[in-house]
């Protein structure tokens, strides 16, 4: 009880890896938090130490609570499962990616059960809310910091390990592309070479892997697609309608707005999607001078410079002509 | 006169890149050649090549025949030139990322013009041609060679340097997905990052700089995708009136093929792109197992595993029907 508390009022600050290292050390049986809505980071990181934990002779398992997406599945051997009693007491729970209970709900009662509970991320947002915590903003992924983590724990990185943390990491950083990639990024990426990774063999699994049904939603919505504002600006949007004719998920309209960003000469980047016949929720993003924030504000919406949403109580097309006149407007001032 | 056969008959083996560094500080004048229809690579490369002479007090230009295209124009300050005499007689003449004078069929009698000719690439099939020559097929882009050669003069990589050569590297490696990509390769850009280049800049000058006619094309291109052979292949064609109704360019389909070999369960991918009435173009290209210089050879076309093509004597719409029957005869044999 006296540890417990100890390391609560611990956990306002970071502690360090080697602390971290020296729990999983001492534990036998750690289980793993992804957030929910995997993603290859959240996911490949779990996977990553999942894995390590038990080349050290750890009981260890990756407790998830949503399913795995296709391009995600190559990584899964058996570290992932849903029952929530695999580990009847563990002695560590650690979430990974993740500062937010909200994003492990049906898993938060089991994760508080851990006899040590570890948060290893790197969003900005995130809090210490775990006996021990690790948050770097500066990483461009969680693998990133798994990485430092094995390495100073001395596990190697094998090929399959080593593959896990490659997806962590050209997926959060938009393959190399996006402005948290730094020198560091590339170095363990060269390091992760060197462990026999098939780079190119985990790119087709991440990127060639997307559901006919996706493009033929993409295609259709694309069809929507309207110029305004002398072309600084482009919207689209997907209906529930195209929903049905494509096969197609509203969760796969994910990454559709950045097709408008990404054409020449658009700074604006508006998608709209149905939710009911009255109400539409929009998205928008910039490329490098609009701060749509401030756009979304108007409509009670919120969110960062480059990466904004709001919702309307209308329906698309109507919400649409409302976005469009909004911007010009905005543009204009 | 002896000087130049001396190295014509050196030319057969590689120089080192410090032979090369020797010629470069002793000319006074440098002309270089990217190849046409220029890519990030070889512009990137030529850039960075002139930009650094010009800091060492040479005369130096980068000779081109073709425009630029839009996502590269970023890189181009003073650099390109298409005036055959803005320097008239040349102490060195480098053609870049190019292995083959055809490539630079109307800039090739003065390239031969140079008091030495230098050729720096890294195409396999690239065969020394010029008096010295330096052919790394293991180089994942010819701006890692660059960016090598520049390290050996001790020539200090400033920003615009290193964001040229950042984007050679990039683009010849599809962002590091393809198996080109190596262990140096991620050094190097890490690399480069020293020299304070802003790669999130570069990516958004590469990648968010699509015209929109060309979005339009794929989409209505994609409009005629059809999968086949249980969902092991995917076809689409561009015809001449769909460049009409949207305002795209037949140019602007390469990449098309590489959405339809993105597609989930899809090992072949064909695009059929409309030449006359009676002529069809097909491109093919394979995700891991199918060798579709294979199917091309039918057609008495070429190419290699995961990338080939071939002309059928008739239109679209019976080259699309003709290539699925041999397709799924192929895929069932
Ligand atoms: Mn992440
Ligand atoms: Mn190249």
């Amino acid at each position: 009880m006296m540890m417990k508390n100890r390391a609560m009022t611990m956990s306002k600050r970071n502690n360090s890896l080697k602390e971290i290292a020296d729990v999983l050390w001492n534990a036998e049986s750690v289980l793993l938090y992804p957030h929910v809505n995997m993603d290859g980071d959240c996911l490949g990181s779990a996977v990553a130490l999942c894995a390590a934990l038990r080349k050290i002779g750890k009981e260890a398992y990756v407790l998830i609570e949503d399913e795995i997406a296709a391009f995600l599945r190559f990584m899964e051997k058996d570290y992932c499962t849903e029952e929530l009693q695999i580990i009847k007491e563990p002695d560590v729970c650690i979430c990974i990616d993740c500062g937010e209970p909200e994003r492990f709900k049906y898993r938060k009662d089991k994760f508080f059960q851990g006899k040590t509970t570890i948060c290893i991320d790197h969003h900005l947002t995130t809090e210490p809310f775990a006996d021990l915590n690790y948050i770097d903003p500066k990483a461009a992924a969680t693998g990133e910091i798994i990485y430092e983590l094995l390495n100073g724990m001395r596990i190697v990185i094998d090929k399959e390990i080593g593959e896990a943390l490659y997806a962590a990491i050209a997926t959060d950083t938009g393959n190399f592309q996006y402005s948290n990639t730094t020198k560091n990024t590339h170095e363990i990426v060269a390091g992760l070479f060197d462990c026999g990774i098939d780079h190119n063999k985990v790119s087709i699994q991440l990127y060639q892997n997307i559901r006919a049904e996706k493009i033929l939603l993409q295609n259709r919505t694309l069809q929507t697609l309207k110029l305004f504002a002398q072309g600084q600006a482009a919207i689209c949007c997907t209906t529930k309608a195209m929903l049905e004719e494509t096969g197609g998920k509203m969760e796969e309209t994910e990454g559709f707005i950045e097709v408008l960003r990404s054409i020449s000469g658009v700074e604006v980047a508006v998608f709209v999607k149905e939710v009911t016949d009255t109400t539409s929720k929009i998205s928008m993003r910039s490329k490098e001078k609009v701060n749509v924030a401030e756009i979304s504000k108007e409509f009670h919406g919120g969110g960062h410079m480059r990466a904004a949403g709001c919702t309307l109580n209308m329906g698309t097309s109507e919400a649409m002509e409302t976005m469009i006149d909004t911007i010009e407007r905005f543009l204009k001032g």
